[in-house]
This record gives structure tokens, C-alpha cells and sequence, in this order.
């Protein structure tokens, strides 16, 4: 017969066009997905054989064969066919040239439908380890740089508007909580990726008798999935590692944000090393913080992805469609954005300066201690409401005085409330104002260094 | 003075704008808080009575007033107002205004900022408990109508062509594993909601000597939560739950799309109450069904709800800025929408006729026992490609001859292979086709039984 | 018979659920597109009675029926009826109940398909004549600012890092280039936007002798529409407003960054009148730029709404289906946040302070004038690569002694080159910098000073 | 010097660090625009020649090195290198390399902020064009087929439900007018793309005597930009385009929809040839319609590249930051998505094949003419209300006694209403029904021929 393609052409009268096949292929993208496919593949045959359905021999035969096209696509010899579709025909026919008639025998009792729902899986499974142990490397060189910042006073903005003085240790470690949510987050979903499709077949499960648990126990997957028509129809997991990343991407987003404010001639707060910069073709004074600026643009990509994704499942019948062969490249893209921009991060935060000098003039400017005045004045018996009123008052006499609170004289001060008194000049002072806020998650410099130390165990204890 | 805001006036020289008063007000939408703001309030009182911040006198006539502004509020005699700006004010106000100059004690070692969050979390916590209860109420009658129709059979699509029969049992089963993922998903989600930002103040910390865990005990909260800049700048809960509320609208839009053909006169697999569809203002013949119409359409709003809280927070410097003001409106209209579309087909499913000659009809067309006789071919000696070659063959014959595969002579399928003798039959009729899947999440009737105690089991043992 | 609905209860045996009848209810929220729904019947009233379809005298007792009906909604004696569905059948009974049988004849050669897609094409119509216009005055503002700052030196940013100098003035009319494309965006809309369904009935068009090129000129409308089953189903227009949306509320969010930026204590570039602020609950000093913050998060809400309504018009096969009826909601709020967004940013502009002083001390720092000396060797006979590695090599030594690159002796200078002259020091002022760069869309004074004429020229000649 | 990079290192005191440079590095997506950037560099360097910056043996040098430049590329001869970051300074290098020092001279009087927008617009222009002409060719097969089509009667759905008889005709234009409003807002969307940045250099305009208006005559732009600072930080154009092609790709979802469900043995419509489709691995009876089916789930590609784009534009403060990189890799993947997807669109439209027997058969059932025994109704005096209500109840007759309302006795008819006689059976035939909407945009045979004819006009009319 005439047909273009060996896996199903048998009740087809003409071949595929060929523009239409190249559209529809999807071996340009899925090949990254060879070794879940043949790990997947090897452990079907070695249940089949262990069920009856595949003799020994058999099963020897195919476990050997696709060792070779491992080996084989590793070195760079596969010759990868738009003809054959996908990652799972290239393999099957590479297999089959190479073992002969047997090769026909390793697609009983499964489909291609629950075959890329579990290479997916692994294929996930696998990064997710890898992207928390990133994860986790970021956070230990942040709680490594908070420790040694636990003392550094800067200022702290609301509203990018000076608010209280903060410690620069403190602030990292805020940034360390945005990322062990997102560790958290990826083992959960990790829990909904491990589980095996296999055994669906295309949609009803097979006529064979097989074993699926002892397919998931060779995979390392938790459990088989509990419906065939489910499995084959689910991308909940993709979706849902990606609504992971997109939250640690718009973390990433928010540091470099900060990052790149802090290197500004105006915030002028840190240094970043020159070999994590570039510079400007046309001015030659530039240094650009490139690497936290194409971070924060790279969020977008990962915005978009998820809503691809879900744009994607929207309304889709059960049970397995063509549209689903469009999941595979967002989700790798995901995955390398994340990869990249988490590298990227780890490598850069041990070597974040602070210009501490510096950060120390904002944080004396701008009356960040007024809410200490406040909170000195409900300690003497005001209420906390006539306490803020009357601070109000003194900043707006000292904006037209230019001068900061602690500038003031006591008397100009006690022209606003006579509680007050010569005591008031402590509680005004920048150390003063972060030793005060010492409870667990304030800014003292004491409970900064605790929290650093709680934080390093909670990291160190993962096992991923 | 002539400042229009007690809460900041102090050191503006002139009042805010009329209808910047307006636009920047949240009492619009925010008032739906109030008993998680009176609740936030009462512990935090508590609280700072334990620890000597308040008397036990302040504390109880603040405890009272606030549960008299709570049942003005619920009476319909508080009168909100825009120049207070939000809940948190409003409720103040109302307060100061019956118990006097000791309410204005209740803001002490506190912020708009930390205040906000908590109440969130809490109004949030509350809604992710009715909605898991709504999700198992539509699981329980979904098993229950599995249950019921776990021999029935109707096609199996994929492309949405017919591919093999299924039990209607089984369909169902999909759709409730799909809920069942989004159960996991919001508990899980419960978790990071459920830590108590209370004690971060502005952003710093509080100089008083709070007791947040004794706070968080008050209220419910697993623990306070570890750093005071992340408190009152994270969402992340809030985008985690529009997340999976994402994925739970995708998913009913998915069985939306299913029941809306079904519901079609080409299909007719099912019939839905009159009760649950609406007719037409110019067709007199009409009966939509509009409720999964409705539903699926409303997937747009959610999937557009996720996206606006991820634009939100890209790229936002640390700690609070008013940007988060308008975190509450997708969150609220994501529950609503969420809790009508749950309660909408909770209260739908049950009475969903299958029309069971129909489905069996369509299933016995299309060849839909096409890979029973590849199987078949396969059990007796031949390998997997090569069988389901000669199955392409015998179809396309079929299809030449307007006959289904059963409906060939022996004869003429023998014309395809001599491994072919009577017993094929067996293998193409639709019983003998489901009852074949027989391994844990295939279609067989017996299996789909076994997994609906399983599932059953598994819904009952929610503590939620 | 006891069915609920007189539009289109005549064929269906029990009545709607009262839950469902209010969870697919539109009145909550389309009640708001009375005046287009009335004025489309008065239309559609006319065109029939000169079609012969009414009598003169149906058609005046309907015509001056339905202006009393408007007049009701408009003095609040209105009761919208759930159980009316929507804004069509409340207006179509509120008729009724005032002129009897007569106002049954209305609906003769329409549909609520065709009514309510002609009703929001005239809301929507109206809209974006009144967003124009409020764009327009912003532009207006923003001129008028960069008009008077045509000769103020700033410093010009690329990643956040100082460039060269610029002129506040250019900086505000590269704000006014974003806005003039959203203006022409606008329009470019309006025309999809105005053409009339009416007249396409149910999805077929309908059997009455109807004129709807009359209809449509009646409506102030371009032209009716071409395909009926197109006009029920089309939304293409309103996604197409909500993006052109979209990009308005992105440039709104730049122009906020900017804004929030130049309002920090570190770039302290402007000031904002106290009346666009508001304060702290809890900091007394603050005073926060609310507005453009808010604006900022707003941007959110609009790009949720754009993919809210693309979702909803993914894959949906002809004609209308009850999934549209999710479209109105965030067009609805795409249009309010708008209209909120440029008021406040329209009232806020004229007001905005620069401080001059702030600004060219900024500017004089950061070695912003490094191009001009490398154009400075280029005239000398330099290839801009050597000269940009001259310079650059300078700036490394200006950095080491701390110096800026004016502030380098000539003899100093010389080290890098020997083509330096005295001349050099011309090149390296900030007036010179910003004069010499002087050719259409550069920031010399002069330039800045024409474009605005010729922006304002454009801005004026608009007939919306 | 050891500097890594010769277009900026002066200031640099280390090298950039070697995954820094990865990834950062754009040369992997941007060599892409290669034959843009070299037009660009020639019309530059022409112009500066004609305003003197330049000799002309400068300017042949360079024209001449830069031909050579791009005839390596083509035939693959070039090294592209990540050390040069991007295509612009990939192909500087390249030049240098050929003609010497004078190869230094192009980056005169330009910066690559303004060159690699003029890259992208000249590039999005060019595939404008391209994508303008496959939807052309789309349209022009539509209009063909429905030609061919416009007696063809199929049943109109509303709601997936039988609503009126519609000819297949008038169906296959309803998708034409979609994508003649594509087509219009592509040109509308070239019209912003059309302008040329050149000359904004880093931001501020150059200190060259240089000739804009020349520049963008050489490159057939419609005119220069006007504001440097916005030229260099502009990327609506991108997203316009992008929105453009979500609206084409949520159109194609539609059709495809439609595609899938007609091909489907439920709904039987029409046969798609086999080269437009794919087979099962498993399943041998399989025909799937895999090319609606994929470009259906295409759409979700190009909604997240929207989403993509304006999240990497929220918030980005002026002039250019290098997050817009990110602007390239969703813009080139929306072209490729369309051009594929409508290509394979125009190549499978002429090839739809009608199932006219089984679309008739599905028009006759289910009341589909029930709209047309109201109209008669009210054609014989009463008020339409009171028609819907009986032809509601003759419906629910027809319920209950299995038949159809043409098969109704002209007593049991009149037992609703004895405004019914025997000329009643004409309103209820197909032929009939569909005639009878003999309108502008009404289904009749005759308008379809007439809009096919009108729709040929306009779109034969395009010079594009």
C-alpha cells in the first residue's frame, strides 16, 4: 500500500499532504522527551513479559534494542522523521530496524494517548527535582547574605515612600519566604504529577492482561491513575507546574524590580559585579543591570504560558484531542525560563553588595521614626489615634523647617504634646527604632538572626 | 482642622479630592469583610489585654462595641461612607462613635496593612471550607449517578470520532477524578492561607509587646507568619486560590461542552429537566441548556481574574502599595462565580437522563470494536503493528461496503487474515468489548463499580 | 399553564428552578443598557410601521410607551424582575403593563439575539466618545505641562540607569505619543463597532418585508450588517475595544511607575498636590501617591477582561450561544475603569510640580554627557567603535577618581586621546547636550517647543 | 583590554561571566531579522553619506561589505556568536571583518535601541503583508465554496440546539465576514507599524546632522517617529499585532469547532479528505480531523503571547529596558502560528465536502420552523407574543405525539389556533423557510448569492 505512515495508514486512501504533515508533527518538539519515552517504554515490556504477554526473549530483545537507540540518539545518530510523527514512532521504527518484527510487539497493550501522558510526567517529575534544587540554592545564598546583613539599617517603603527603617537582612529574608512558598508549592503539585497513565490505552483501558502497579513501581511513580478516560484527557499537572513557576517568576519579578531601583544612581543602595552587567553600544559610561531586568521581562512568558495552557483545556470533551499536542511546548519553555532565571539568581545574590553607607542616609531621611514618636506617645496614655494626629502635626512643622523629627528641638517638639520629653530622643534613633520591633517577623536585628537560623533548617532539612 | 481623614490627616495641608476620594475608596467592594475585620479586631484586642497593652476594661467595651457595630451591620443600620475610605475605618468610626475615645485605642500596635491581609485570609479560609463542601456535595451525586449507569454503554470518543465503547458509569468517573484534584488543590491551598499576618504593622513590626501566636490562636491561623515585610506585601494566597478555582471552571467547562452535545439533537445521549434550561423569545420550539452554557462561558472569567491578580503583583517593590487594592474584586467575584457554578450543577447532576437505547446505537456504529479485533489478532500470534494493519484494511472494506465490522461474514474477514475464525464475534459486540478492560481504571462494569466505592470511600472520609 | 416566563414558557412542562432562574439572569448587571435598549425599539418600531408591518398608530402608542417606560427607570420607579431575565423582557412587560396588547407587536422581526448585540454596540458607541474625549483632555494636559518644561533638564533613563540628558518636556510628550495611538486606536474600533445587527432575528434573518439600511440610519449607525448568523455571534468588536483598553491602561501604568519613582524621597523629581495623596493609618509622616498606584494595579483588571472575553469566544460554534451572555460584565468594568483612570489622571496632570533643581543635579551625575564626547571624536575623525572605547576607557577613570567626566582636567582628558581639545568642555555641558541633538523627534529645546505646537494642532483638530 | 565585548566593554573592569552571556545573549531568536537589519543599515549609512557624516567610499565600502554580509548568511557561511550578544553586532562584525575600520563608522548617529525597533517593524510589516494574503486566499475559498453551497440547507443552531433552518451557504459566509474584519484590523494595525524609529538613537536623538525623513523614504515608512524616548520604548505595535492575531486564531477555533463537530458521526455534515487528517496507533477504524483539531488548540498559543506581551510592558518605566528582549520570541511565534494556520486552512477549504442528504435531515427535525408558524401567525393578526405562546404549546404537542410540526394534521394545527388553514404548510417547508429571510444578511438563497458576489468585490478590490 501507498500510505506515509505505518502506524495507522491502513484504512486511509491517500497520503497525508505533506505541508499537513509537517504542521502536525510534533517530533521538532517532543524529542526532548527520548529518554522518559524509552525509561517508559522499557518498563512496559518488563511488566508485559512478567504478565505473559511478552516472552523473555522478547522482552530481552526490546530492552537491549532501545538501550541502542538511547545510545544512539545520544551520540547523534538518530535521523528524527517528520513522516513518523513523533518521539514514540521515531523511537518504535529506529527500534524495529534495528531488532526486526519483535519492535511491532512493544505497542501491545498501550496507545500513544496514555505513552506521552506518562513521558510528560516523567519528564516533569524530573524537572520539578531539578528546579528545587535551584530553589533551594537561591535560598541558602539569601539567608547566607541576610545573616551577614542582620545589622545593615536601610529604609523601608511603603508606597515607595519612606515608611520605617528595616534591616537589609530582613528584607532578604522576605524574599526567602516568596521562595519556600514556591518549594511548597511544587511538591504539592509534584504529588499530582506522580501518577501513571499507563494502561489507559486510548481512552478505555486494554483488552490485556496487565499489571500497572508493577508498571508504576518500575517508574517510581506513587500510584497507577484510578480512570482511563482521565488519564488520557487530564494536563491538570502542567497546568498547575506552571501556575507554580508563573508565582516564582513574579517573585523574581519583584526582587529584580528592587535590584534594579537599588542599582540606580538615585536609590544607589547595592553593586552588582560587572560580569552580571552589560553596557550600551552608544554610551560608553553604561553598566545595565541586565540579568534582574530580562528576569522581570521573562514573567511575561510564563503569564503567558499558563494562559495558554488553560486557554487550551478550555472546553475540550473528553477524551483525548489533537489540541493537546499543543501543551508540550509552553511547558518546556517553563520549564527552561525557570531553569535560567533561577540559575541565573543563585549565582548572582552571594555577590550583591551593599552600600551600607549609603543605605543609612535614606533610612535617616524622610521621618521614618514618626510611628515611633506615635507608638512613645500612646505608651505615655495617649490613644494611639490622637497619638498619630499629633505626629502628623510635628512632620508637617518639620517639611516646612526641613528638618527630620530628631532635628527637632524638645521644645519644638513639646509645642505638639507636653508628654513629651527629653526620653523621646532614643525611641528617634535608627537603632532605637528596628532593636523595638522584636517579636517573631519583626526587623530587630535578634530576631533577624533567629529567623535565619529557622529558615537554614527548614532548607537544609528538604530531602529534594 | 480641616483635613477630611482622621486616620492620616495630620500632615496634609489640604483635603483630598472629591473624586479622588471616591476613585481610591474601597468601602465599594470591601465592606464584605466586616465580620472577619470585627473578628480580626475582637482577637487582636484580646490579645493586647493579655499582654497589658489594653485594660480589661478598654478590652471588654471594645469587645461589646464591636458587636454592636457587627449587628448594626447585619441589621442594615450602619451607614458606610466613602470619606472613611474602607472597612477597616468604617468600623473604627462606628466604634469610637459608641464606645468613645477607648475605641481609638484599638488600632495600637497595628496597620491598615497587616489588617487587611488577615482579613482576607480569614474571609478566604471561610470560603475555601463552603466550596470544598459544594465540591463534595457534586462528587457524592456524580458517584451516585455513576453507580447507576455503570453498565451502560455509550461511544468513547477521541478527536471527538467514535473510537471505543464505554460505560456512561466510567465518563462520569472522569469527570469526578477531576474534582477530585481540585479538592487536593484547595486544600492545599487552605494551608498557605491559613497563617496569620497580624503583628507586621506597617510593614516592620510593632513596637509593643504583641503575642501573635496567641493572636493566631484566637483566630484560627495554623501560626503567625515569619517575616513582617512578606505580610503585608505577599497575594500569593490569593493567586494560588483564583488558580485552582481556574482549573475547577475549566473543568465544569469541560463537562459543560460534554453535556451541551449530549443535550443536542444530533447526539441525544441525555436529557436534562426542563427546570435547568430556558427557551427562546422568538423560537417557540427552544429548550436550551443553559446552565452548562452559562457555566462554560464563565471559565472566561476566571481564567481573566487569575491574570489580573498576576499583572497586580508583577514587578511590585516591597511592602505594601496601593496597587493591592484591587486584589479583592477577582477574588470575591472568583468565589461567586465559583459557588453559584458548583452549587448550579451540584444541584443539576442527579437529574441527568441518560438515554440509554441512544447511546448504545451510536456506540455500535463506527467500527468502535475495531481494536478488539487488532487484540484479538494479536493473542493469537500476531505482533501489534501488523494486526492493527490488517484491521485498517477490513475497515476500509467495511466502510466500501456500508457495513460495521461485525456485520462482515466470516468469509470476508478471513479475506484479511486466516488467524480470523468464529470466535471473532465474540470480541465485537459492545459487552464483550467494555467487560474486556477489566484492570484498575478500565471501563469494565465491574471495575467501574469498584471504583465508585473507592471514590465514595475516599469523598466520606473528608473532614471538610 | 403555570410556566414562568411569558417569552418563551409555551412548550416546556414545569418551571424554571429558582436558583437557576437567578444564577442565568442578566437584569443584576445589563439593566445598565436601558437608554440603547429602548432607543434601538423606538428605531425598530418606526422602521416597521413604515415597512407596514405596524400601524401608525401602534407604533406611536409603542413609541411614546416606551418613553414613559424610560422616564420611569430614570425617576427610580422601576422594578426589575428577575424573573424577566434580562433588560429586554423587563422593558418589554414594563411596556405591556401600560399599553396593553399592542406591546406584545414589538418584538415582531427581532430577536433578543439581534436586540441585545445592537444594544451593545450603541453603549459601547457612546463609551468611546466619552473615553475619547477624556483622552483628549489628558493629552491637552500633558502638552500644555511639556510646554512649559520644554527647556527643564533631566535625566534620561535606559535601565533605570542614567543616559543622557533630556528635557521634562519630551519626556511628557513621549507620554502623549502613547496616548495619540490609543486615540486612534479608538476609532479605528468605533467603526467595527458601529454597524447594526438588528434585523438578523433568531440567526437567519426573519420573514417580515423589514428595511434595515432605514433601522440602522435611525440609529445614527454606519450600516447594517452583512450576515445574520455573524451579527448574533460576533463579539470581535468588544474584544477589540477591551484591548485598545488594555494598551491605555498599560501606558497609564508607565507613566504611574514614573511617577511613583520621580515621587520617592530618592529621585524626588516632582510633587504631587496633597489632595491626589492620602496617608497612613499608622505612619504619620506618609503622604502616598495613591492615584497613579491605583492606576497602576488597574491595569490588571483590563488585561483580565481582555482574556476573560477571548476565553469565552474560544470555540464556540454558531450562532449565539448562552455563553455570551458573560460578556457583558467586563466590558462594563473595562469601561468604568477607563473612564476613573483618565479623570483622574486628566484632573491630576496640570498639577504636577516639577523640581527643576532636583532634576538637573540628577542629570549633571552619572557621566550623561559620555555620548556626546564620543560624537565629540567621531567629528574629530574617530570610527564611533574606537571613540566609544576611548570614552569608555575615561569613565573607568573618572569612576576611580570619583570625578565626572566634565569635572576631568584637559589634560587628564588628553591621556585617552590626543585629538581632545579645549573644545571639549562645550560637548560636555548639559545645554549643549540636550541642543545639539536637534532634528525631528530629538530633545532639544527647540524641537521640544515644535512638537508640542504640532501634537497640539492634531489633538485640536479631532471632531470627538 | 580582556574585555569579552567591543561594542561596550571600555568601562568594564571583568568579563562577563560565561552563562551571564548566555543568557542574556538574543543572537539564538534575533538573527531571525538579519535581512531587516542589514536594509536598515544600508538605507542608515546611504543617508548619512547623503548628509555628509559619511564619504561616499565609506558608504559603497559599507553597502557593498553589508550585501556580502547577508549573501553569507544565506548560504549559510555565517558564524553567528553568542560573545556578540545579537544580530546587529553579530553583523557589525561580520562587516568589520570584510572592509576594515570603515565598518566602525555605521553605529554612527544610531544606537541599537532605535535599530532593533526598526528591525521589528520592518519585519512584522513584510509578514503583515504575508499573512494578509493567506487570509485573502481563505476568504476567496470561502466565498467560492459558498457559492457553490447557497441552496444547500442545513439547520441553524442556537445553543447547539435546532433553532432554524439556515443554508450551508450563508454559514460558510458568517466565517468570512470574521475574517474580513481581520483583515481590516491587520491593515489598520499596519498603518502604527509603519513608522520609523531610526534616529531616536539611545533615547534622546543624535548630535549627527541627520536626515529622518530621507532614512524612512529609503525603507518605505510612512513617515519618521516623533519623540525619541517613545520610539525606543515603544512596543504597542507588537502587541496590536499579536491582539490582531488572537482575534484570527479565536476565529479559526470556531471554524474548527464547527469542523470537528460536523465531521463527527453524530452531526455527519461534511467529509474532510484524508490528506487533512490522521489515523490512531491503536485504534485502525480512526480518521481524526487533526487539522481543525490542533489549530484549535493553536489559539491558546497566540492569547498567551498577548498576555505575554502586555505583562512585559505593565509598569516598565522609560526609555528602553532590557526586558523588552523578551518582545521578540512571542511575536515571531504568533507569525509562525498564523501563517501555518491559515495556510492550512486555505489549502483544506476548497476541499470540504457537504453531506447535503444528512444536513437536510437534521434541518427537518426539531421544530426548526416554528419561528415560521409564529410569523404566520401574526402575518393573520395576532400580536407575536400570543403567537410564541401557541406555537409553544402546537410544540409541545408535537413532543408528546413524535412528530414534527409539518406532520401535524391541518385539525390537530388548528385545534391551537383557527387562524391556521391549509397555506400553512407552505411557511413549514424548508424551502420555505429559508426563502422567506429575503433581506440584506438574511439566509435566502437569493441574498447568499448576492453577499457571495459583494463579498468577491471587496476582497478582489485589495491591493495587499
Amino acid at each position: 500500500m501507498s500510505q506515509t505512515n505505518s502506524a495507522w495508514g491502513g484504512r486511509f486512501s491517500e497520503a497525508t499532504d505533506a505541508f499537513v504533515a509537517e504542521f502536525t508533527a510534533s517530533i521538532g518538539f517532543d524529542q526532548r522527551l527520548y529518554r522518559q519515552d524509552i525509561e517508559g517504554s522499557i518498563a512496559h515490556a518488563t511488566m508485559l513479559a512478567e504478565c505473559g504477554v511478552l516472552t523473555d526473549e522478547e522482552k530481552n530483545a526490546i530492552v537491549q534494542g532501545l538501550n541502542e537507540v538511547k545510545d544512539d540518539i545520544e551520540q547523534g545518530r538518530q535521523q528524527w522523521s517528520v513522516a513518523l510523527e513523533d518521539v514514540h514512532m521515531n523511537v518504535e521504527a529506529a527500534l524495529t530496524a534495528k531488532i526486526g518484527s519483535v519492535g511491532k510487539k512493544l505497542h501491545t497493550g498501550r496507545s500513544r494517548n496514555d505513552q506521552i501522558a506518562t513521558d510528560i510526567r516523567l519528564y516533569l517529575r524530573d524537572n520539578i527535582d531539578h528546579l528545587s534544587a535551584e530553589l533551594t540554592r537561591l535560598q541558602l545564598a539569601l539567608i547566607e547574605l541576610a545573616k551577614g546583613e542582620a545589622d545593615t539599617i536601610m529604609p523601608g517603603f511603603t508606597h515607595l515612600q519612606t515608611a520605617q527603617p528595616v534591616t537589609f537582612g530582613h528584607h532578604l529574608l522576605a524574599w526567602n519566604e516568596m521562595l519556600q512558598r514556591d518549594y511548597e508549592r511544587l511538591q504539592d503539585c509534584r504529588k499530582r504529577v506522580n501518577i501513571m497513565p499507563l494502561g489507559a490505552a486510548a481512552l478505555a483501558g486494554t483488552t490485556y492482561p496487565i499489571n500497572r502497579a508493577r508498571t508504576a513501581e518500575l517508574l517510581g511513580f506513587d500510584r497507577p491513575s484510578t480512570n482511563s478516560l482521565d488519564s488520557v484527557s487530564d494536563r491538570d499537572f502542567g497546568i498547575e507546574f506552571t501556575h507554580a513557576g508563573a508565582l516564582i517568576m513574579m517573585h523574581l519579578s519583584r526582587m529584580s524590580e528592587e535590584l534594579v531601583l537599588w542599582a540606580s544612581a538615585q536609590f544607589d543602595f547595592i553593586d552588582l559585579p560587572d560580569r552580571f552587567c552589560t553596557g550600551s553600544s552608544i554610551m560608553p559610561q553604561k553598566k545595565n543591570p541586565d540579568v534582574p531586568e530580562l528576569v522581570r521581562g521573562k514573567s511575561g512568558r510564563v503569564y503567558g504560558h499558563l494562559i495558554s495552557l488553560l486557554t487550551l483545556m478550555k472546553s475540550q470533551p473528553l477524551a483525548y484531542n489533537k489540541d493537546n499536542q499543543e501543551d508540550k511546548e509552553p511547558l518546556f519553555d517553563t520549564i527552561d525560563t525557570l531553569a535560567g532565571s533561577l540559575r541565573a539568581f543563585a549565582d548572582m545574590v552571594p555577590h550583591i553588595q551593599a552600600k551600607k553607607d549609603s543605605m543609612r542616609v535614606a533610612a535617616a531621611k524622610g521621618y521614618s521614626t514618626a510611628t515611633d514618636l506615635a507608638d512613645y506617645l500612646v505608651k505615655k496614655g495617649l490613644p494611639f489615634r490622637d497619638a498619630h494626629e499629633v505626629v502628623g502635626a510635628s512632620v508637617a512643622f518639620g517639611i516646612e523647617q526641613k528638618k527630620d523629627l530628631a532635628e527637632l528641638s524638645l521644645t519644638e517638639l513639646q509645642n505638639f504634646s507636653d508628654l513629651i520629653s527629653e526620653d523621646v530622643f532614643d525611641v528617634l534613633t535608627l537603632e532605637g527604632s528596628v532593636a523595638a520591633r522584636d517579636h517573631i517577623g519583626g526587623t530587630a536585628p535578634s530576631q533577624v538572626r533567629k529567623a535565619c537560623e529557622t529558615a537554614l533548617t527548614l532548607v537544609k532539612s528538604r530531602t529534594a
